[in-house]
């Protein structure tokens, strides 16, 4: 299809009046048609509205028919075929695979959520049967659903421009929680989200659902992201972005009249703890995943491995050298955009220029526009200990490795790690008990706690936990990533007493929906 | 025992060096003995050092254990006898069989978190078996079970002086989740705080858990609350108050470096909604079970009905008659304290003076001090649709009649409510279709929609909310009352390919603790 450069406002196709926004293809720093004209807050307005009209219908939809609807929003995808995975590259200036995997991902995310809306355990439905005869006062009858939020905001992020951004995870879980979405596409990948936007315009269509179930914005600047958040319509943001990005909402969101949940998922440099056994037993074989690892995708994901945690002596030693040469054979790679190279570089400079790296190694020197060069750090504990700043995430194919004394150091630097999506534990038999003393300071500080593998990779399933103590997350209480991540957009109502005729389906004493009951607190 | 007017920090009591605060006897304004010095920063900060190392300890507590904990804490209450009953009597005006109810309540509440803890559905754990063969790509082992946030900051309720208040249903429910607790006792009632502070300081102490499970802080004005929720050790915090300390703490909260949940459950004016048939066949009863419910406690209740809406025409005329005879027929009653007094003869006053107040019946004026004078006012729909202020709670036994043109004026009213704990329906088999097109609206405004029965009375069961959205609570995702109330202090923790040595017993394969699991999304 011939791409429009406008904004989808419920089944309309409008052109936006601020300022324009242009893709560049980070790997040749050419400009990509078309222009998308940015929207105004009239048009943030229109979206809002016809959200807030479609939510009464959108959120009682029947499970099945929310459950279709996702899955089409999946087959509308895939029906797009080869164009979306081309502007895709062209827009990120990430390859092939990478982008076909992550259609797969997404689509896969949009079909679990499908089988999660059918399954309808997120109803949490809870029945206490009244007690009429009870002493000295009588139970009524009390029974518990939950229900959508209202509309939901979400924020596409640079970095997945399939999963998540337009239809990516947010969005799935807050149509599979039965709250209309408006999305405010990433302006890095305007030509994408338009694609995915118009697969999800037509699903809307064709599942016969209100328009207002779903519009796209565009804007440059945080004008228009910051009038949506601000809306007294919208009930709920998603987001997913840098930690000023971030807190900017959660500030807004606060500040209403009615403030309201910010889900942002900002920053985390996922440690990876080296114990004693495993360094001794297989430290080259580690220092091999570990640069794997950091090099995926120019390491521009959340749960990029940015820090390494061991005792010193020759062990860790060896696998520095190994890691080091790693490092330095690594590839050049396209970073996402000329903002985030330049981000990368100066977070790069500012490692280099702390003073407190004992060493560096680099990786090569790419000869196109916006190419990710490797970096491994060193430094000594106690250094780390004593400069917050060597905790900041620099987001690119970059690590620092933190020298300490002992155990008890490398616990020092646990007590001290901010909030992190992941930590990692490379362990050994041997270390289990040095591991034991570690676990509870971890389990504070991580959303995902993973022995002998690697935190990118985050699978998309019903345990998975992407979310963690702020600044990982605004919201630990949470997952963005897997089935669980529905829970962020629903809350609990309780039906007293109510006649028959009034009670919402997955309420009603035939079950209707076949869901799962807590019954007087026992499973049924 | 005798009281001593000291602060409770861990297993000492000690004396505080801040201001003064003694209780007062509402119905004659007498001081009562001892004064209580209030805490300083410095005794804020010793207790959420004790809590945060209480955390490490306290939160790895086995369920039994733990359970244990709970029912010790409530057997310990009721260990203290009619001493307690006499001291809150003093302090709060409340009769002595609401006080034995509501010390029933608590202890209830305690064994019911007990009773939770054990049946282990809250550390909702989910296994997703690792599938070491999936193409293209294999799938590692990911289990998740939710744990404690951390310390929690839990601030006494001036009207419920046992069950919302040191030993009340945010700490059980805290406890419950594994978190150490540290209570900020209402002034209005430091003597009864004390007795069950003590009671908890004995529990602590009989189950060997660590001291600072549990802590008692007095302080008169702000200074030792905000300094609570702002140190860092504390990760959320439990409140019910007013709409000014809720949003206080709130802000607060949300200024610290790292930001936390507050849940603070605040106002709430709980309209009932009289339905034409209803209203026709059974006008007369519903107006004494509305009287009856707006008089309970001296309308001291979070859930008090203070809003009436109805279509006008003879049959609301005759309601209203009958509930202007149960108004005028009502006997005052004392208020929990002077200022509770003061600002219900303010928020009276408010209404009367407002000029748009039709009509005003009032109750029996009382001859002793702090005397709640019950009162009826009503009003039109078109003047309280177009004045906020008309929405304001009056905290005590005073509602306002909204008199409609028609049921569509009543959707309007109910459109444009804030956010509610509870919304009451008065409601007959003609009514269903009305009620039906109102309930959409109803469950958006509200925690709990009950027919034919009247808010105040919560039950402490499994399918209660007391919650509901901005300003009811803060966090319209939860509830405060109710088994579902541990999820408030809960996160999820996912642990990937851990070791079984380094898996929590919750998580291992053998499924020790015998809890419920959701294996691949499906429930065991």
């Amino acid at each position: 299809m011939t791409l429009e450069g406008k904004l989808l406002i419920g089944q309309d196709a409008v052109s936006g009046s601020s300022k324009p926004i242009n893709a560049i293809n980070p790997a040749t720093n050419e400009t990509l048609e078309p222009t998308y004209v940015g929207g105004t807050i009239a048009e943030a307005e229109r979206a809002c509205e016809l959200a807030e009209t479609a939510f009464a219908t959108y959120s009682e939809t029947s499970l099945e028919e929310r459950a279709t609807f996702l899955e089409t929003i999946a087959s509308e995808i895939e029906g797009i075929g080869d164009e979306l995975i081309e502007r895709a590259m062209a827009e990120s200036g990430l390859p092939k695979a990478r982008l076909e995997g992550e259609r797969g991902r997404t689509c896969g995310q949009l079909r679990l959520f499908a089988s999660v809306v059918r399954a309808g355990e997120w109803l949490d439905v809870r029945i206490d049967p009244a007690m009429p005869d009870r002493q000295p006062m009588p139970r009524a009858d009390l029974r518990q659903r939950h229900i959508g939020l209202g509309p939901v905001a979400v924020f596409g992020a640079s970095n997945f421009p399939l999963a998540f951004s337009v239809a990516g995870g947010d969005t799935a879980s807050a149509l599979a929680a039965g709250c209309p979405v408006i999305v405010k596409g990433h302006s890095a990948h305007p030509g994408t989200s338009e694609l995915v936007g118009r697969a999800l315009q037509r699903a809307v269509k064709t599942c016969g659902q209100p328009e207002g179930t779903f519009s796209l914005l565009f804007g440059s600047g945080s004008e228009i992201g910051q009038a949506l958040v601000a809306d007294p319509r919208i009930q709920a943001v998603g987001f997913t972005g840098s930690r000023g990005g971030g807190t900017a909402l959660m500030k807004t969101a606060q500040s209403r009249s009615q403030p309201i949940p910010v889900y942002a998922e900002m920053s985390s440099i996922n440690p990876v703890f080296l114990m004693p056994e495993a360094l001794k037993a297989r430290g080259k074989q580690i220092a091999e995943g570990f640069v794997a690892s950091l090099n995926m995708g120019a390491g521009q994901f959340c749960t990029n491995p940015g820090l390494v945690v061991a005792a010193k002596g020759p062990e860790l030693d060896a696998f520095i050298e190994s890691a080091a040469e790693g490092v330095k054979a690594s590839g050049s790679q396209t970073m996402l955009t000329p903002g985030i190279f330049d981000a990368y570089e100066q977070g790069v400079k500012r490692l280099s220029n702390s003073g407190k790296v004992r060493e560096a190694f680099r990786g090569k020197v790419g000869e196109t526009p916006n190419q990710c060069q490797a970096g491994l750090f060193i430094t000594s504990a106690t250094d780390f200990l004593g400069d917050p700043e060597l905790q900041e995430e620099v987001f690119g194919s970059t690590a620092l490795v933190i020298e300490c004394a002992d155990q008890e150091e490398m616990k020092r630097v646990a007590a001290q790690l901010e909030g992190q999506l992941t930590i990692t534990l490379q362990v050994d038999n041997g270390d289990v008990q040095a591991a034991q003393q570690l676990m509870p300071t971890l389990e504070r500080k991580a959303g995902r706690i993973l022995a002998n593998g690697w935190p990118t990779g985050v699978e998309v399933c019903h345990a998975m936990v992407h979310g963690g103590p702020y600044p990982a997350t605004s919201d630990s209480r949470t997952t963005s990533v897997g089935s669980s991540a529905i829970h962020r957009f629903l809350r609990p109502v309780c039906y007293q007493a109510l006649p028959e005729a009034l009670l919402p389906e997955a309420l009603k004493d035939s079950n209707p929906l076949g869901v799962s009951q807590l019954v007087n607190g026992k499973r049924e």
